[in-house]
């Protein structure tokens, strides 16, 4: 019964558990402890985090969003980490934000009744003003995580094989590099089931051309890994086959580079992307000085002088000044 | 005669008939009634507006301008309106502006006299303050038919086979999503005859990359309707007999949607657009929420819990707050 | 010695002879005269300008950056020049900046010692002091130089056969056209040694999708003309054998315009392309009247009406007012 609920169409958001047990009335569940959300492992400076709810599409729930987010900032400061790179179990990427979380059998019961039986009941509207809440809350954090993956000083790369959708579709516009199989796809369904993507819309929109996010978002319809590819939405489109070691080959690529100097460059895109030409030149000629100023940036010329590799410190400390 | 004069490369703007008759002292003209320069047709949600006026290229003169603009806001707001799709009759979808609307052969006639016989007369004179007047009204409704259809509550397509020039190329570039063959081109071949393609370039140059836009504007040279497809400027390329089927279909999409949802997601989305990556993510959030209030967006839940298919209200009022 | 030194892999900029020599201790350089850095050819309106140093890989050093800029200004304002195309001899368009030129043995020599031999000792700060300032004046020009293409009243077309790195990715990411040959690449490896390429990413930023923006910044690793053009980097790919055919083309295409024409189209596209879009609109239409009363504006309609090719003054001045 809860596969039969979980094999429809695509969803947007789903009400917490936390939520979910509020309106049921019901404070506990006594299902097995439930795998992590996401898990985390990391290896030569390259953290892969793997979104671990195949079984609801990897819907980026409140908890799921919290998962990635603490997978993001653990340690983020340290030399070890160099390069992070987010993939997902299971044939879909991530189905964005989920209506389907309205997971167990007697929640399910309930609401299906509540909308069944009462059309203005004070039920529904508590339901409603719920599922308020809920939005806020979600778009808040989805804001966070999306914003966070841009901001964090180490490049974040989408590795995706399946399907994209809503806020899923939105982490992926938020890497700085996707890497994509043939079979992955892109949309923003939101607009089928009433509630138009427009958080998804603010990074989709700076990805690709305005008319194609708009046909995106007034249409739901999926686009190709290859039309991702052609508009800009992905870096890379690759066979199936080959997706990890693509995508590892750009990993260990960034590897090879000084953190330090990845970190400021980062910032810097972000920063001069914002302001007009002159201003974008201003900041980052700036930043040249700097970047030369780090003791990476000195090995760098060392080394290139020495005719040998250079030795990165992957320390933040300038040498002098 | 008049056909000969009329079979010339292209134009960009034209006389009106008003300011053709102020200059030949004649102010009737005793053709037959001219068809409409537009059709509107609407059915299904989905309104069709035609440009009329094959002879001339469908030229934006001032009255097409106003024939455009009418069909367009007539009943705007009606629920029963979902979609414009804007095509046009003849091999041209639009020419721009038309310098060949120097209609009668009368005031043609005066005209070459004017410019062969006298250089620097007062004659020549008020020809050309009439001219910068005609440019001045023409820049102001276009920008106001351009600006107006990125604002409508409902998505604009264009469906083009054929040529589009100058402010043509500029209706396609303004229009939300545009369906062409694989025979239109597109162009802005104003440096030609002396005046550039400045406001064209307005839309054109927010559609595809500025490489693209400056090579366009700087040498006339059209693009095919793969390069347009390639750079954003166009969001699908199909053969000539599926034009109407592929349109069509993006079209009853749309209409499967809410309309107060879908209005409220491309204004939302032209909005952010025009802001920073968080003052976006921070409009978008609060739309969100509104988006969730609406009746319609509340039935998308409903629906989507009850596990049927939604019954959109289309109607802007909110559910409750 | 000096060759297996110049041999090596990708530089990002050089230390000028005034440098060197002041780090040398030497002043005096008994080269036999050294072939000019840039050549100016001008023909037909045509300004070809020739990077013209390919044994250091047409390196942007300060005295090159000079030479192009010069080249770019002397007669500016000359009616006789309509456009220009910046190419290069050698295999490589512009390796950008140069760490490579630490030029003499004999200078080289001394940095080797002076890296191996102390690691923080008073020469090591000095010179970093004098890579520092070098640094900031190289970035300085360099905005300079890549701005003033974009500001200069005619196109400037890029034409390009081989490799451009870094600021000279930036050189050809900063023209108004650029066309190149199939063995192109495009890259911006200055991670590698430690040195973000961040002020070209301020042109590259512009002219491609983020995506691909990021992982070029990130990785170092080249793009293939295909992908260039994909991403809108450079306007058109041809076979070597055609590259100064398809150049001259468009070239000469522009050459039939009119120059002040042009050159207000040129001005008024960058200007509008930073503002709103409504703010744009504005700009746009008062610019299309400015036109209108240029001279060739008003020679533009006269040849139209009078059905002749127009004869352009190419004359700034305005014909009435």
């Amino acid at each position: 019964m809860a596969a039969s609920f979980l094999s429809r169409g695509v969803g947007l958001f789903r009400l917490s558990r936390k939520t979910t047990a509020l309106l049921s009335g019901s404070r506990c569940f006594s299902q097995t402890e439930p795998e992590p959300l996401t898990v985390k492992q990391q290896q030569d400076g390259i953290r892969r985090i793997i979104l671990n709810n195949p079984r609801k599409r990897n819907a980026l729930s409140l908890s799921m969003l919290e998962s990635l987010r603490e997978n993001i900032v653990t340690d983020l400061n340290s030399d070890d980490l160099r390069v992070i790179i987010i993939s997902a179990r299971g044939p879909v990427f991530s189905s964005g934000h989920d209506l389907k979380e309205l997971t167990s059998a007697q929640g399910r019961d309930y609401h299906t009744k509540v909308f069944h039986t009462c059309a203005e009941t004070k039920e529904l509207q508590t339901l409603h003003n719920l599922l308020k809440l809920l939005v806020q809350d979600l778009t808040t954090r989805v804001k966070k995580v999306m914003t966070l993956i841009q901001d964090v000083p180490v490049p974040v790369i989408a590795m995706v094989n399946g399907v994209a959708t809503a806020a899923g579709c939105q982490l992926v516009a938020s890497c700085d590099v996707a890497v994509v199989t043939e079979k992955s796809t892109f949309a923003t369904p939101g607009v089928n089931v009433g509630l138009f993507c427009s958080t998804p819309a603010v990074a989709i929109g700076r990805a690709v051309p305005r008319k194609v996010a708009m046909e995106m978002l007034f249409t739901g319809t999926p686009i190709s890994a290859h039309d991702a590819l052609l508009h800009g939405l992905v870096s890379k489109v690759v066979p199936e086959e080959r997706l990890e070691e693509e995508t590892l080959s750009i990993a260990k690529r960034v590897c090879q580079a000084s953190r330090p100097v990845v970190a400021l460059g980062k910032a810097t895109f972000q920063r001069q992307m914002a302001q007009g030409r002159d201003a974008a030149y201003a900041t980052a000629s700036k930043v040249m000085v700097d970047n030369l100023a780090l003791t990476d940036g000195q090995e760098g010329i060392r080394a290139f002088i020495e005719k040998r590799k250079p030795v990165w410190s992957h320390k933040v400390e300038k040498a002098h000044d």
